[in-house]
């Protein structure tokens, strides 16, 4: 992988907008980008305070600063050694702005997600970058992990049979007390005008919706949904389930949480098909549970035996050295830089493993958000997706 | 706990319908019952054959062999040493009928799951219970685990607080392939006129269903649920999904299948209060997860430091002796004979730890049933229970 | 299994000398015999006070109570309706004399371990076993776990190739602090002259060095051991490391302690050889974990597919529902009783998969003691075996 | 962290020497030092031909080659933008040489380990880094793991007590069957003029033996060793069982492998103190197992509450997410350059929590490595260290 930009003779140039110091999601995407040595991070928008912009990008030994988003990407698209990707890792309510700037200045994007405050929105990107014929990467950052590509590459091969059942759950706990900052909506996250209509189908519901896609490669038809606060006296969901119906007559069941007392990043899978299942949990990454019908099951392990191209690709340490979330994230950056690269180069494929999330697994997600919501607010009813 | 019976002066007596050699679920009974001390057995009816039911009670060493359940009934009522309990572990049809005969001639009665075909039948026996007033103790073994126990006495005692989150999930893969003794139906299980109006539910989803009320000791409001057959060419439900609320707001969520290919036996639950967590995995029976609110998670273990008198009870074996489905099984024998033997020896009170499940839960499992299958007969809405 | 016995018209009939209401041992002794109902207790010594004998024998619905094993065997042999099988569970200076006797009036036996003082009384027990023809199963009782006789099946067909590592390990800690029983002696196990020559190595070090060999099959040509107190104060061994050389160039390591902190009953073996390998864990145990060369691992489970005829023929329930401690002793009850039936039917040959311990092996251990406390003596020195 | 080195105003410089394109461990030493954007690699010497070099320097993105070692660190010593730190990720026999060459010219040196092929070359760089006064970290990466961090301080703050056991073992598989780079040594692993002599104890041995004293921080004072192949065929050590005595009554017992057919990568430790005990495995690194003398067992984990600063300070993710190797490794980064910034700005003390493996430490497990050779040369007997 560390030859992957040898053919531009430059790493690639990332700007990031978003994720000053102290930022625990800029510290991740700067170390993915930089982490196989594909990208180099050349220009950061990271306060509204130009003077305070200007200081964390001299901190972090960026080059150049500016003081908001947009300022960046007008400035950098008139430089001749101008950004190959920009990175916005903002709050929710500025992704469509300056993820529609950065398209028309011909830039590729990676966004974080959830990458609207609507469906409409979303579309309207997914409109945006097909006609800038840009690349656009949304941050599931899940789908990094190599047992993740692993189950998905099974799955795609039949190894399953065919799928009857899809469960994905994803448990925290750090919402199981009420916080002042949620109280005093000092934390954005609380302001559905910043975060959006549903605090936990944004922040982890449409992880979990988009990881179950992305693994079983099914679409569900149509859901019912629960969503809701539990933890007494809060506004904000902190808890959702959504039962779903595929066409093929599987089903379906997602259950999210952020109040879950001393749960920690809980985000597991489960499928079953008519030849066996699989499982993966988040919090041991480097294991897949395979149960093939009627045989022993196997531990699957990155860098171990038995495993396919899609899993060794986006591997970097050898058997039974953990990998973990940084690592994931990376494997994003790699996905986009080859893409990138391929563009810059005149290659016309891509390896069927390349698989970031793409702006459409963005928009997907922001209408299952308003789907979902829709169950709720009509009853419980079943919804038919879009 | 092996001087249980000595105020008697003998064992307790037993009499099982049902369960001959071969039989599963016969060996666990006896086991059960007599692992402990604490019952003999002393009398059996094992086939419709007359020869075949004796010669039965022959091989087991079993006193007093009958042709049917009705008949053993009806002869054993009349002996001076008479059975003090009638166990019936015959096919879903016939609990009805037998538990009726058993109460209205003065015996106790422990009697397997699901209790009957029907709420109605259900609550027919609550009432003839109590009537006849004897002990009625329906097999919901899960209960009878020492941690299960733990779990239940902590939240009794509010160490996780109010509780906000019950999920309770039982994946099994034995009918992950559709059968021949399925579609042709020699399996009773299949029939829907012997086992009931829904294999799934009437199977495991009952078990499910009682155990998160027996450990979180709430009972939920209202459900909504999702019942079908997901493997190809099936009639009988084999998956289930249903979301419930509670009245103090907290929700919850059950899952059962035995179509989930691989899956072994993964009853587990997960309980959340706004204090902490517990999370029990029957495949790991003889710990428990418990994750205090903000403080490191915790792993009890059976026969280990900071557990419960209702936990101590049920435990036979010291410290990392694991402790397996036989004896989760002794301990509702153990809590039934020692009702039993209070009320034969004028005792008034039991010890609040006895827990034997009664046949209000049996009875509360078929209204479980009856209240899913509406909500899936009338498009997946929200139903009140009772 | 439950047939087992059939052919006799009756069940086989034990007597037991030790193990009284309270004791552990006792109960997981009758209750092992009892499980699958092959045996009947008859008889019991239960005290060296006549009175709290008999009581506890009718406490326990016993029928008849003696005051010492001594009296109890006299007695039983001239009956007509005499025992089968003799279980001694008394502390372990008892166990030649009485195992001694039983053998001399024609009983076959079931004995605790460590089996005796010394290696001498030991080889005494092997040869009177042998002149009295009697069948003589020790109580090393993890070699019950349906895993554990999986895996030695799987080694014994070569599924490992030649073996070239095999580690055992038995940690312990409910002597990690020192005890007032202990520095009185109020407790027989810190008695040597009770318990024997090293505490550790009677008590859970012959469990390791046997299981080590049942499971693997081969037995070490030479070992240098250290043995010793590692709790301030204590006089008894709480601590033994134990390296091993085999006939083949394999290697081998045992570690046992009762005084790591924390611990709790940490029995477990790893089992490499050229093609694979093999580990289980007494407190998982009904997995076990197959590594086979270069291809994914495997958890085999007990019940599950792969499954050998030796596994399920000591398995009782099925796939998921865990199985434990009781149960294992009850296999080798199991194992025994289908022994003394074949002797009393006449059969000459039993299954190869019947595999109770042996006087022999209880011989092996009490040798084991002696050698590894002559490498001690001398410095730390290899000492051949045998 | 991101701001480790504003204060100089520019990223440290880092020149490495060895670990080209295609190497394991050179990119896990570039990532590790750029991952927190502390280091930037400005210079590298990959290839003994000069033109690979070169090239290898412009696929990496890297602005100087140089055709060896030595030539770079003549000719980066006299640049006024020189590099602070060399990293030597050559074969073993080089690392004497290299490193004496850069501490003569004033470079902190990081190097791999085993540092030497002996002591006595070992001996020689402790006192070339005293005189020069120079920072030298040794890569012993599995010190940087937050987990093990956190166990090395409540060591240190007497959560244990006083310690009575310590066990490392470290099990590898990728040496179950001899290769053909082995037998015809074209690796030059197998080489003992470039490996040293004996491959076990210098590849993993030495990551066990120092783990053990860096979590514990207590030095054997003795050691008995058994070393040798135990695959058929192999001239070169693969295994080694080791027992310690500490000079406070505690004992040690590591175990190191290659050939242990199917295991990945299993570094673990337990240690055992009077009050409690404490157990780490690599291939779950972001749990630490506590069992507090009588009471429950805590699962403690990465991020979560009750941890200390030391674990803090080299964590980088938020709870559940994992972190792995590439992460333990730039926390050595991290240590080191906080160390040189420190140097360079003239502070005159560390964090307590700074906790590099140094040149001592380096020198250590060379001394480790002949004192159990000699054991075994001596017939197995007990040695001293030092």
């Amino acid at each position: 992988m560390t030859t992957l930009t040898s053919a531009l003779g430059r790493p690639l140039r990332l700007a990031v907008i978003g994720g000053g110091p102290g930022s625990f999601i800029g510290s991740i995407h700067r170390g993915g980008a930089t982490l196989d040595g594909h990208f180099q991070v050349v220009a950061g928008a990271f306060s509204s305070d130009p003077e305070r912009s200007r200081q964390a990008a001299i901190d972090l030994h960026i080059e150049r600063g500016y003081a908001s988003g947009a300022e960046l990407i007008d400035a950098e698209a008139g430089r001749p050694d101008r950004p190959d990707v920009i990175a916005i890792m903002t709050p929710n309510n500025s992704h469509h702005a300056l993820a529609r700037q950065a398209l028309a200045r011909g830039f590729h994007v990676m966004c974080e997600k959830p990458l609207t405050l609507t469906a409409a929105e979303a579309d309207d990107l997914v409109q945006a970058a097909r006609q800038a014929d840009r690349l656009f990467c949304v941050a599931y950052a899940y789908t990094g992990f190599p047992m993740v590509r692993q189950a998905r590459r099974m799955i795609a091969d039949g190894v399953l049979g065919e799928l009857r059942m899809v469960q994905c759950e994803y448990l925290q706990g750090h919402l199981a007390r009420v916080s002042e900052a949620e109280t005093r909506a000092t934390d954005w996250h609380f302001d559905p005008a910043v975060s959006g209509s549903s605090l936990i189908l944004g922040e982890i519901g449409t992880h979990a919706w988009h990881l179950a896609q992305f693994v079983s490669g099914m679409q569900p038809s149509a859901l019912t949904a629960e969503v809701c606060a539990t933890a007494p006296g809060r506004q904000a969901h902190d808890y959702a389930t959504v039962m779903t119906r595929y066409d093929n007559g599987a089903r379906g069941m997602i259950w999210v949480t952020q109040a879950a007392a001393g749960a920690e990043h809980g985000l597991k899978f489960r499928i079953f098909g008519t030849e066996g299942g699989l499982e993966w949990h988040q919090q041991q990454p480097n294991e897949l549970i395979y149960r093939p019908l009627d045989q022993p099951c196997q531990v699957l392990v990155k860098g171990g035996p038995g495993l396919s191209e899609a899993a060794r690709r986006v591997s970097r340490v050898v058997i039974g050295h953990p990998e973990g979330y940084q690592e994931a994230f990376a494997s994003l950056y790699h996905d986009l830089a080859e893409a990138v690269v391929a563009r810059e180069t005149g290659q016309t494929s891509l390896s069927a493993d390349n698989a970031f999330p793409t702006v459409e697994d963005g928009a997907d997600g922001m209408h299952f958000i308003e789907t979902a919501l829709r169950s709720v607010a009509e009853g419980g009813v079943w919804v038919p997706m879009r």
